[in-house]
């Protein structure tokens, strides 16, 4: 089983990124998503979708700790996002996982899928066997093309990056997954909710594994399979127009 | 069979929007996609992407007219993308395909989906049975929470819309629905290039059908099922740094 965990967060375009988002896994075979929203409680809009989703799932919420929170207009590198929800989706599978993952369940591997990202269905093919990290490029992040692993002889020997290449591990959360097997074995091992934003990966995999035990993937990190793809926050000035003269939007309908 | 017209140029994200694309159609029974690349001629990398993307699809090309493209730095609203694109969809429609067409392909119904929205599943359910233009709210467009269809007594009476509520069919591209039937009965009904942007679709829905004739969809047009996202343009700051330093992205990837 490929358990997926996604942090999500309550905004405009968050039905139609979770619904582009469902039907890429809906093609995928033996797959478990582990959604957990950035709120005090679980939503209705949420609920819904995965209800009718046709997706095996769990439904978990977790609220970003206030001083962790952005705020708008600040600078989106200020605080990573996204921490203490992929932290829940750890716990679950370590907690309330445990008895069945104790079984043939410790065949899995977990992946961190963002919500808006774009996946290619051969990525979780790739992904599928992995005995500690798998690893691969991830298109249209940090400003480039693409960062990748770079491999020699089947090893990975360092990263194609533009920002310190020499932190732990400079990759991006879609450019890994890790067996469930590994996940189990080290309880511990989280994300930094406080590393600065380009080390919270390297926090969690270090606790994992070592460079050199990295698996490369995808043709030995030469092809991209995912898009670090960001969706435009919507105008909403017409909306706030119409608003004032009484003419605006239902507000009850659910978008 | 729906035909689902998709325009669609190079660019950073292009091959992303229409992996996930793909995806979403792929789970569409009976579905033809007719997928028309602004360009000169047809590309490997979205030929590529169509012979592995499991769909039944035609690849068509037509380049925008130079005095009609966009430049770097012009406002998006000043000229309507992606209109030749879509008339040469409907000519190959009414040409290449008059003789299949003529048999049960009448049958089918046609729909103008642009490569970068989301779709839901539901919304091709509903527009599956389409006598002449079948119509439903669109979400996130118009810097509005959706636009729609006013219906009263199971008719369109008029349309929630910020801007211009009086233009001829005030809707988006991804708001309407064309029986193949009406598409083949009206050969001339295409889409005026020249039409200011905000009147594309109505120069188009003009010589098809009146505001009468319209058939409501997703419950008389209460329900969003179709959202007009947009994918920021990815920086490449840092890849152009690096290049200056010869530590560039291989140029030879397909991103
Ligand atoms: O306040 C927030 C902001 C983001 N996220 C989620 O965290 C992940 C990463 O956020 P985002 O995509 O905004 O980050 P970026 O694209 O800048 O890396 C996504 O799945 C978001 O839905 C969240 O749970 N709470
Ligand atoms: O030069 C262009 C710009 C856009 N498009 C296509 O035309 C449609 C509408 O373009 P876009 O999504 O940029 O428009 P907007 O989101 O602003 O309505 C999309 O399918 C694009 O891929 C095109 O074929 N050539
Ligand atoms: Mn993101
Ligand atoms: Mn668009």
């Amino acid at each position: 089983t490929i358990y997926v965990i996604t942090p999500t967060y309550a905004r405009l375009v968050q039905k139609a990124e979770l619904t582009r988002l469902s039907h890429t896994l809906l093609h995928v075979p033996q797959l478990h998503w582990i959604l957990v929203e950035d709120a005090l409680q679980k939503s209705t809009l949420v609920s819904n979708l995965l209800r009718t989703s046709g997706l095996s799932y769990t439904h978990l919420h977790m609220p970003t700790a206030a001083q962790r929170k952005l705020h708008e207009g600040d600078p989106n590198w200020l605080k990573a996002r996204g921490v203490e929800q992929r932290n829940e989706g750890l716990r679950w599978l370590r907690e309330d996982r445990r008895a069945a993952a104790g079984g043939g369940g410790e065949q899995g591997v977990v992946y961190f899928a963002d919500d808006d990202n774009t996946y290619s269905l051969q990525l979780f093919q790739e992904m599928r066997n992995t005995l500690k990290v798998s690893v691969w490029p991830v298109g249209l992040v940090g400003a480039m093309k693409y960062e990748s692993p770079l491999v020699q002889g089947g090893k990975v020997i360092g990263f194609h990056t533009g920002w310190k290449p020499s932190r732990p591990f400079p990759m991006d959360m879609a450019g890994f997954a890790v067996s469930l097997r590994l996940i189990l074995a080290k309880p511990d091992a989280c994300f930094d909710a406080d590393a600065p934003i380009g080390f919270l990966e390297g926090s969690f995999l270090q606790k994992l594994v070592t460079m050199d035990e990295l698996e490369p993937r995808a043709d030995d990190c030469t092809k991209v399979l995912v898009w670090h793809t960001r969706t435009e926050k919507p105008k909403m000035s017409t909306e706030k127009a119409m608003q004032a003269q009484g003419l605006g939007s239902d507000p009850t309908w659910e978008v």
